[in-house]
């Protein structure tokens, strides 16, 4: 559906030019005129851990999520932890261009953020898994991740009482707690309070009109003008809904490899060749670089990139500014999260497998 | 003067034997006398950070070296920081055999343990230097680990406006704060946080008889009278000085690889050949698998291991138990550590380079 694709996102980017439009074209009302239009299209990310289908966020699971989260014996080698790929002290990501797994083998995408990922309509850059749950049972089994198996994952937290109990207390009732997919939902409970609220931009939408300057504002003004928010809007800034990487204009080979075509592997429709999930943009500014590809260091070139591929645009240098402006009121507030202390290893924990 | 360091440890072993044994002889108050004699040998963990050598620890340099710690972005790759090898959440080390660095190549020797580091008389296996700041030099210029430069380092440091206002907040009145050397200090100032005091035997120590329960005290009395005190004593229990690794009989290959001479290669005398530092006990329960070549992964084997090669004693497998009961009650309380949010990178920081 790629030329349907691009029809509709001529259309949403002419409705949307043409309501913001009217709308600042008031002179007296313009500063709550362009609120009212951004809180149509955006949402603020809320204070609190957000409910999860199909598993009740509680303390025990996410506590056992993060420890799980934190620790490198999840994979075969024993060196590669979820947040080794998805460093919270960075901006959920590494420091790329694409991933380092077992055996140093180069991933084929960037990683994506796990911050926020909770309010992402699927997850993975082609949203191949439909909910956290189901996309932490992906990296740990895959052979440039980190390498390991179910069988071999159950037996390493099985080796270690202090896990035995830990799943116990966040699987009351439960005859076998220590399952793999008990092991997906406690990482699930975690991810779902890696959330960060308070950025400016929410401040703006919960009603502080000074929490934005006049750059940033001018620079939402053009992020809605121009169609970008066609693509990026809702909770997440993006994450939302999915469309062709080259809308208008094909990027450049190194930004979208030919043998990645993104959500066609998932579908097997022609339409969805080169067709991916919008970029959430929330904290973008802390996790360069850019694209599923990552081969782009610079956010003001990806904002270029971006305007020129997807829109048909060529922004003016100013233009390119106040969009970065803009999005760098998009950071918000990490969680305050305490180093974990691992369980210890017992003779029957498997030992660290390193060969490729 | 390996011959003379086994005649030296002969003769502690019995100074040891004789001493603790008339101690323990006395009926009515042998654990007042075990306390004694272990207070004479043994020394507890502060609670407070200690002084360190020409370098004050201040808040901004412990919080500074923290965030450096935890930074990947100082290795070449951008995926290996000093908390991959020396894993905090662990007992300060990683999962072993020897640690895995830059393009996934095994280092030489196990990741030694950074918790009570400062305590030791020097650091490394071969204690090749002299203190913590000198030893944080290493690692990241070493091929087989972060495999980075000095220049590339400070290049990245500099790159961050934030890691250049926190080093003119720890190096107040320098007129270039980010360098090499204070770097180092910084990470050092950080390492002699890392300390893990109240512990059970602490507890002992200090006064506390029951802090050790008799199976610990059995084997406290064992691990005196046998004379494993005679290399593992003070207040890391160990760490103190040099002995050979094989004071009696050779250890097997696998755990003495005939490559690595040890302290040999730091100071070139020939009686120093497979001499190593003795290993720090603290927390040894928390760091399977051991000795520097990582090879033997339980602690009752390391137990078995060390007495035959070094005292020439075939322990009984009670003797054994007790033995690594009273190393249990080494395992101290580890800091909280808050995972630190890491500057953001700019346009201006070097890219990750991968290639070995």
């Amino acid at each position: 559906m790629k030329k349907s694709a691009i029809r509709e996102l001529s259309l949403v980017r002419k409705g949307c030019i043409l309501g913001v439009g009217m709308l600042v074209s008031s002179a007296a009302s313009a500063n709550d005129d362009l609120m009212s239009s951004a809180r149509q299209i955006f949402k603020s990310i809320p204070s609190v851990t957000p409910e999860v289908k199909d598993n009740p966020v509680t303390r025990e699971k996410v506590e056992l999520g993060k420890i799980l989260f934190f620790d490198p014996r999840l994979s075969a080698s024993g060196v590669i932890s979820c947040n080794t790929c998805h460093n919270l002290g960075a901006g959920g990501v590494d420091s790329g261009p694409t991933s380092v797994g077992h055996g140093w083998q180069l991933g084929p995408r960037r990683a994506p953020t796990v911050y926020n990922a909770v309010f992402n309509v699927a997850q993975f850059w082609d949203g191949r898994a439909a909910d956290l749950k189901s996309q932490a049972k992906g990296p740990v089994q895959a052979s440039v991740e980190m390498n390991t198996t179910p069988d071999r994952l159950l037996s390493t937290l099985n080796s270690m009482t202090d896990y035995v109990v830990m799943f116990k207390k966040a699987f009351p009732g439960e005859a076998t707690s220590v399952t793999f997919d008990n092991f997906a939902k406690a990482i699930e409970a975690f991810e779902a309070t890696l959330i960060t609220p308070a950025a400016p931009f929410d401040r703006y939408l919960e009603g502080d009109t000074h929490a934005l300057d006049d750059q940033q504002k001018a620079g939402l003004v053009l992020f809605m003008e121009r169609g970008c928010s066609s693509c990026h809007n809702g909770i997440n800034v993006g994450g939302q809904d999915y469309f062709p990487f080259g809308a208008v204009e094909r990027p450049a080979a190194p930004l979208l490899p030919a043998a990645d075509k993104g959500r066609f592997a998932v579908t097997k429709a022609a339409g969805d060749e080169y067709v991916f999930r919008s970029a959430p943009l929330r904290n973008v500014a802390l996790r360069a670089p850019y694209f599923h590809s990552g081969q782009v260091w610079s956010l003001k070139q990806a904002v270029g990139v971006m305007s020129e591929t997807q829109l048909g645009v060529k922004l003016s240098d100013k233009e390119e500014n106040d969009i970065v402006s803009f999005l760098n009121s998009l950071t918000g507030q990490r969680p305050k999260i305490e180093y974990p202390i691992l369980p210890t290893r017992t003779d029957a924990t498997p030992r660290p497998a390193l060969d490729k």
